[in-house]
């Protein structure tokens, strides 16, 4: 496929009159054409209307039409073929095995969501049926069931270019709950975002499905990202990106006059506790499977085990001595793009007056090599920090060393809302992260024992999600089948004669779903 | 039982130093004693620290002590007895029968809760198994429940003393999913609400739970209810009340370090829509019970059915001659506050240029007393008027007379959100009711036929709630069983040993709960 540089609004391809976008190879720094140039406010109105005016029909469209829908997108991003990969290679420096993994990832994806609306949890049915003869008062039929909530704003993220951007796990939930979607693509894989955006484009058409189903808009996200989120006919936001710009949209949303759910994954820097026996038993292991996880993807993960908690002695020692000689050991990766590299070394530079310097990495070669690095600083110096606490987003971490295990919880107290928390533990660790569980349980929303958090299924008990700042609302996950609740509300249908009612709540079950029956798992 | 104008904080009683509350029967004007003397933010903020030690252990409470828990409070007000509802009939001027009928509810609410807890469902378990020989990954064992927010700030409402305050739907479902309450009493009702507090705190001692379980606040909303969302301990708000009232709340928790879910039930004018087989076969009829409902409680429900919309000619015509003379022969009921009624002459005021006055009923005594009032006007002049769309709160309805159905579904359009839609039809308008049907699903909670949408069922099918305005967050109802979700997160579990996986996720199900085992329910 030639790309073409434009937005898709709807079944049109559409070449915007703004600052142009243009994807740069960040391995040699050179510019890739095409130019993208960047769309106007009346175009995201008229992305907004289609969305708006496809809603009507699709919200309603038949478990089946809709699951074949996400099935067919995923035929079409495979039929892309190769020219998908070398694109994406070309623009963010990732790997070919990485990345052809994150498409039979997507793509997985959004076949797993396909089940999911034929499986027909999602639509929580609740029947309470009349009770003519209840005395005091008689109640009457009222069923329940779970609607749609509207077109939803999705932003692409620049670390996943295809489980977490264009047809990601944002949109393909979005489309699931059955609502359209307007993609506002992330300018560092513009040739990316427009191959799945054909992609979905041609799945929209094939299923015959309205065209304002699914839009995709390049430009400046100050202009058409906020303009997307301000817009009224928009009614939830899916972001995955910085605590700065998961922000600015939540302060937008929040401004309407009428406010609309923001879920937002943003910052997290995902804690490593590493219990004494299991750190005196296999703390050379860990360490190698600890800078595993730190360099995978040049650390340019949400999950990226960016602290390390242990206990002050030898075994800790011999745990930073491993690491720091995996570490010295790893070659330089090519980081997504030079903005992300350049706040990759700010970071770095800004623990080196506050941590003492564990070890760096070679130099790479490229003008976005990430040179990975690993710190250590005691508890007391950490507690003090705000710079010790930051995220830096690629692959450096920092190892606090505890005086004992009520230190190690003091840390764990003080630590903001995180995606993950990673326990290394042994049998006879198992009292002491009994204790800090509950602790963990607040601050996480998953919790990983002798694993990494790096690679996140996408199952139906996943939780992508946390307290604030991991995620804008704790309440919900943005991968895996649980994600599709965020794009939902409820409905009660009270003593609606059977011929209005719909499908799902019909007396015979015609659609085969679990149902809650007088309170009652049917 | 001697009020003593306290508030209390865990087991304490607490006079506060600050502006003093003090009841007024709204039937007479005279002031009821004790004062209640207002607390300060220091006052809050140990409430919090109270309820913060609490979350500690009253989170992991078994499902029966919780459940236990929840039916001592009820067998605690019930216990109460006569003085609950003399109290609160001189507080509010709500009769002997509707206060009765209120303890009912709210006993059977919290009774209801109890079985919510026991039975499990909102733990939503989900377990996906390890697949150790899966390609090309292996995938690890995940498991999924979900875990209380934190401590709860409750708002108790005006309108019902019993059901929406104290010991109402918001601390019930609040302490059902393990979050520990911190009530700001509504002014009110001070009396009923020390009252139903005491209970609460005799069951807290009983159930040996710890203090901070339960606290309740006197003072202005401007200082302490303000201080409350704020403080940092605080994980959600649940609020009833007016617009500016749940958006004032709303902007703090916003603008918190930490933004927290504001669950505030606003405003909602409840349309009711005439169609016309109905309207010609049993207008008369339906008045009646317009009417009847139009003045329950004088019209103080928050689904008080303030708009009616039918199609112009004869029929409606004969129904809102039905509907003046009912309303003629209505009583005047007293109003729950000087505020409330003072608030109800305005909106009728501002009702009297813009609309035809159909029917006003007689002036009552007292100073608080509810003329019922009935206004008509054409669609036309609905469309293009914000004083004829604006929620009165009291016994005031307004008719739009409609050309035809092709206006009454613009008229629909151009709602805001509301927590119920009405539907009058016959088998003759069941088509015209599907035409309106997808309208009204987008912009309502609760869709009822041939009913009146006062009187509000506690079930585990019913949405209380509604695009906003009608609540803050749609995505919920603050009425029935699933009104425990908004007090719950997700945690993921990955690869726990079984000796620290929570009992709810352990493999032989020692809850027996429902769970979805592989995305199947089982």
């Amino acid at each position: 496929m030639t790309l073409q540089g434009t937005s898709l609004i709807g079944r049109e391809a559409v070449t915007g009159d703004q600052a142009v976008i243009r994807a740069v190879d960040p391995a040699s720094g050179e510019a890739l054409a095409p130019d993208y140039p960047g769309l106007d406010r009346h175009a995201v109105a008229r992305a907004c209307q289609l969305a708006e005016e496809a809603f009507a029909s699709y919200r309603e469209t038949s478990l089946d039409v809709r699951a074949a829908f996400l099935e067919a997108i995923a035929d079409e991003i495979e039929a892309i073929g190769d020219e998908l990969i070398t694109r994406a290679m070309a623009e963010t420096g990732l790997p070919r095995a990485r990345l052809e993994g994150e498409r039979g990832r997507t793509c997985g994806q959004l076949r797993l969501f396909a089940g999911v609306v034929r499986a027909g949890e999602w639509l929580d049915v609740r029947i309470d049926p009349a009770l003519p003869d209840r005395q005091p008062l008689p109640r009457v039929d009222l069923r329940q069931r779970h609607v749609a909530l509207g077109p939803v704003a999705v932003f692409g993220a620049s670390n996943f270019p295809l489980a977490f951007s264009v047809a990601g796990g944002d949109t393909a939930s979005s489309l699931a709950a059955g609502c359209p979607v307007v993609v506002k693509a992330h300018s560092a894989h513009p040739g990316t975002s427009e191959l799945v955006g054909r992609a979905v484009q041609a799945a929209v058409t094939r299923c015959q499905l309205p065209e304002g189903v699914f839009s995709l808009l390049f430009g400046a996200g100050k202009e058409i990202g906020q303009a997307l989120v301000a817009d009224p006919r928009i009614q939830a936001v899916g972001f995955t990106g910085s605590r700065a710009g998961g922000l600015a949209l939540l302060a937008t949303a929040q401004a309407r006059p009428q406010p609309i759910p923001v879920y937002a994954e943003m910052s997290s820097i995902n804690p490593v506790f590493l219990f004494p026996e299991a750190l005196a038993t296999r703390g050379p292991a860990i360490a190698e499977g600890f800078i595993g996880s730190l360099n995978m993807g040049a650390g340019q993960f949400c999950t990226n085990p960016g602290l390390v908690i242990g206990i002050k002695g030898q075994a800790l020692d011999a745990f930073i001595e491993a690491a720091a000689e995996a570490i010295t050991g790893s070659a330089a990766q090519t980081m997504l793009t030079p903005g992300i590299h350049a706040a990759y070394q700010d970071g770095v530079g800004a623990l080196v007056g506050e941590a003492r310097e564990i070890a760096r990495g070679p130099v790479g070669d490229g003008p976005c090599a990430c040179q990975p690095a690993l710190f250590a600083a005691s508890a007391g110096d950490f507690l003090k920090s705000d710079a010790l606490q930051a995220e830096v987003f690629g692959a450096a971490s920092l190892v606090v060393e505890c005086d004992d295990l009520d230190q190690v919880k003091a840390v764990a107290e003080h630590l903001e809302g995180q995606l993950t928390a990673t326990l290394q533990m042994d049998d006879g660790d198992l009292e002491a992260a009994r204790t800090l569980l509950p602790v963990l349980e607040r601050r996480a929303g998953r919790i990983l024992a002798n694993g990494w958090p790096t690679g996140v299924e996408v199952c139906h008990a996943m939780v992508h999600g946390g307290p604030f700042p991991a995620t804008s609302d704790t309440r919900t996950t943005s991968v895996g089948s649980a994600a599709i609740h965020r794009f939902l509300r409820p409905v009660c249908y009270q003593n609606l004669p059977a011929g209005l009612l719909p499908e799902a709540l019909q007396e015979v079950n015609p659609l085969g779903v679990s149902r809650l029956v007088d309170g009652k798992r049917e």
